[in-house]
């Protein structure tokens, strides 16, 4: 079912990636070497083009489709690469999909300004939109992400955070960007506004469903599907909603031995899985899961109110995949 | 005379300058604390608003003068402050308008988000414009900007920089911005293409002036003047017009002195002023002196074909005072 899924996903949308990753390349086009270097280490490292492809989508199901859609899609890739490339630098993470981190083969300078540089090409494509309120959609993203990014600075370690604030840092984490690019879309289509606040709803709601599969997978895949060390988020000090809802119903022992275990120096595979057994046995990964199926109900639910498609298919079965994926 | 004009410029700008500090402070606007007050470290430390009244009397020299000219006009002084905290991070300088720079306070990763955070403000407010134009201007002083930031670190400690290599050097670095900012004023105004490019020709005339002059303070003024020690800029690796041209005008004894001195892992007050007298000797500075009087003469001429105002005298002492300032 999933990997049928999956293939569905990639049979309609293979014709338009192929076009998006032209334009991904064309787009770059920087004066320096070095900075199409360090872009495109992680621009073509096979990213999904997940918010290219909601772009895309929502602008067709709003009635867009003149082509144009495929060459505004990708502000939202570079907007996206441009904060991976800061947060790389951030969080001091060693690897993002699989690949060396690019401020580890880079200086972490170089690095920060590239990102820069992403995101003023992403802004250089936006303008030409000739829509302010894809600019308004933008700033908001950025403005979010980064108050969102420093917030999750001052809470790392903390091992008493609450699934409000988990839900607060996801949202400005991974939500925002997505729905800005589901607006976007209706926006570019000259949608009722009506439209344009499903589709951002759309966007909210998949958005939260992905990341707390993600969140999941650093628990439940191995390092290879992960492409990092699973448990990753954990050592780095980021408590997610598995551990956080398994926290607050574990036994005294088990809620101080976990706890421990959080912030041990040295952590080992042994650990981990116990670790794991706890997160199944106090419901953390099974009440996840249930939170994500959620959002993706209501993802889906944003849809109603526009005529079937096969973009409104292919929006559905996004929706579906975001919590069915291995990887 | 330079105190006169300074007082001049002072007493003409005064009642907007008083508006653009609450419009800067009022669109600051940060969810998070934390944000607000490393933003306001810088932003509020004493810089002169430059390009913000260049922007508001390029707008207001082609007919704009409805009001608004003030809020817009503080997208670029937080776009400035971006890019000062970014690169304050990149530079890893410790001082800043005779302040500690924010980096020392606050992590780097901190100071990289807020300057993030910075931009998307200015992005905020420049959507607001409606001028999709003034939306391309910013995204090529961000990519111009960022670019000219990694090219510059790759020619860190270069001895024989070129004086074409500088003159691109600061064109990105302090020019780009600059004639941004007057070219915005002309966009918002919604001034014929001709006027638009004279003012952004002013603007980079200016932008060339204003560095070459600061270029100098470097070498010229005292610590107290500047805010950071003299010197800083060879110090850091960073060869500026003054000892380019002595350098390439010096005899062979001297220019390996010169060169020794400048790569020295110790460096006294001494051998900084034998170094001073190697420039004069060159005529390092007198030749810095003169290109740089000589934009300034060229950014004049770029108002010509405007009819005498207000802000045409204002933009003019501004040009006039650029390379007459002490600090």
């Amino acid at each position: 079912m999933t990997k049928g899924l999956k293939q569905k996903i990639i049979e309609k949308t293979a014709p338009d990636l192929k076009k998006v990753e032209a334009a991904l390349e064309y787009h770059l086009k920087p004066n320096l070497d070095l900075v199409r270097k360090i872009a495109s280490h992680l621009l073509f490292s096979g990213g999904k083009r997940l918010r290219p492809l909601l772009m895309i989508h929502s602008a067709r199901l709003c009635g867009y489709n003149n082509g144009f859609e495929i060459e505004f899609s990708i502000i939202f890739e570079y907007l996206h690469a441009a904060t991976l490339l800061h947060d790389d630098v951030v969080d001091k993470a060693d690897t993002r999909r699989g690949k060396k981190a690019a401020h580890t083969k880079w200086s972490a300078s170089k690095v920060v300004l590239t990102g820069d540089f992403l995101l003023a090409r992403a802004l250089d494509i936006a303008a030409k939109t000739k829509e302010p309120n894809i600019i308004s959609v933008i700033a908001k993203i950025t403005q979010d992400m980064s108050q969102g990014e420093i917030d999750q600075l001052g809470k790392k370690g903390k091992l008493n955070l609450s699934e409000e604030e988990y839900l607060e840092v996801i949202k400005r984490k991974t939500a925002v960007l997505i729905q800005g690019a589901c607006q976007s879309g209706a926006i570019l289509a000259k949608a009722q506004k009506e439209k344009e606040d499903d589709l951002n709803q759309y966007g909210f709601h998949l958005g939260m469903a992905f990341q707390m599969a993600d969140d999941l997978l650093d628990y439940t895949a191995s390092a290879k599907e992960l492409g990092k060390n699973p448990g990753a988020d954990m050592r780095e000090g980021k408590l997610t909603l598995p551990l956080i809802h398994s926290l607050a119903n574990a036994a005294p022992d088990d809620k101080i031995w976990m706890q421990d275990a959080i912030t041990a120096p040295e952590f080992n595979k042994d650990q981990f899985e116990k670790l794991k057994e706890k997160l199944y046995l106090y419901k953390g990964i099974e009440y996840t899961f249930d939170r994500a199926k959620g959002h993706v109900k209501r993802a889906k639910a944003c849809l109603d109110g526009f005529n079937d498609c096969q973009s409104k298919q292919l929006l559905c079965w996004i929706a579906d995949y975001s919590i069915a994926r291995k990887v």
